[in-house]
């Protein structure tokens, strides 16, 4: 009697075991039929171009030798607080002074961050209408905004600098320039995405900037 | 003793099936650690932008009229065989003429298909540096190229048509326009891109054209 019951135990254990085994594969199954793991990758990322509408330096018709360059350095190396990849865009000024170009929105959203990080320096956040996060870093000074306010595209955020890479404060660690991240949540998960060909699509719808701002 | 025998079997088994749970849940945590699984799909859309180096149609610079428009139509309902989405951008001509707009390679690369399909009419299909494929559909006729030969951005493709949606040969069942479509293979699986955003961004590189090429 003992032994049957043994017997008809074991027996249990192995049929939950496959049925165990073959949901997890009938569910691994259905889930990459009906959607590829990047489809919300994908779907986030081209609600990206959506939202863009302006390139984040103005244009100084008074003075047109204050322009900007920049390069796809899409995870490039990078050392100050650990080796990581570059993940933005770094906007240089031809004129390197702190707090001469302004900064304005790409998109319209909310102001969700602002304030100092070691890394970003004096950084500004903005969530998109579509869910993006852009992120404005190494300002020299901020535009009166405020978390929580709603800004258009546009709209001047502040000014560029060179602020960052220690303690509250710091500048001149490295040449003036606005570093522009863009990040999305597929799954719940910050992504970031390469800045450089969205500025390179919207490099020619500048903002005028006829005297400082 | 059968009864020990027993018991150690059935603890053998719970071991075994434990390590299995946790080797299985291990492995998926380093997987997910060290890549994401829109890693490949971000990586290999990125290169789509580095590969595309001209605006699929040229300027008539001899008739300025001579014009395209395209909107962004991702995944708009097709109804022709079947019920789907618009993998791809359609680029209409202004003059509804058969054999009159030249399509020309966006991108350097090799040819891979040429040919009649029921959906596309004749197509050419080009395989770009960095393993894009380039789909050019419903052309009215070909240049003289054939698959195998090496391709130059700005070289001509063929004419922009209305081919397709029935047996070969079968025109004029929609507008003359140049179907685009754009795919990439992340982890092996042909996956469709829009080619809207990558239109926008080349649209002011285009090949001029003075006289019928």
């Amino acid at each position: 009697m003992r032994k049957k019951i043994h017997n008809l135990c074991l027996g249990i254990l192995l049929l939950a075991f496959c049925i165990c085994l073959l949901t997890a594969n009938l569910l691994e199954e259905s889930q990459s039929d009906s959607q590829k793991p990047w489809q919300e990758y994908s779907e986030m990322e081209q609600a990206i171009w959506e939202d863009v509408k302006y390139f984040p330096v103005p244009e100084f018709t008074s003075d047109p030798t204050l322009t900007v360059s920049y390069e796809n350095s899409w995870m490039a190396e990078r050392t100050y607080g650990g080796k990581r990849g570059h993940e933005g865009t770094d906007i240089m000024a031809a004129k390197n002074e702190r707090g001469l170009y302004p900064i304005v929105s790409m998109t319209d959203g909310v102001v969700t961050k602002k304030g100092w990080l070691e890394k970003g320096g004096y950084r500004i956040g903005i969530v998109s209408p579509n869910g993006v996060y852009f992120y404005y870093a190494h300002l020299d000074s901020y535009a009166d905004i405020e978390v929580g306010d709603e800004v258009k595209a546009g709209d001047i955020l502040g000014y560029m600098g060179d602020s960052g890479y220690g303690p509250e404060g710091t500048v001149g660690q490295f040449a003036v320039h606005l570093h522009l991240g863009i990040y999305i949540y597929p799954n719940g998960e910050e992504t970031s995405v390469n800045p450089y060909w969205i500025l390179r699509y919207i490099e020619n719808r500048k903002v005028k900037c006829y005297t400082k701002m």
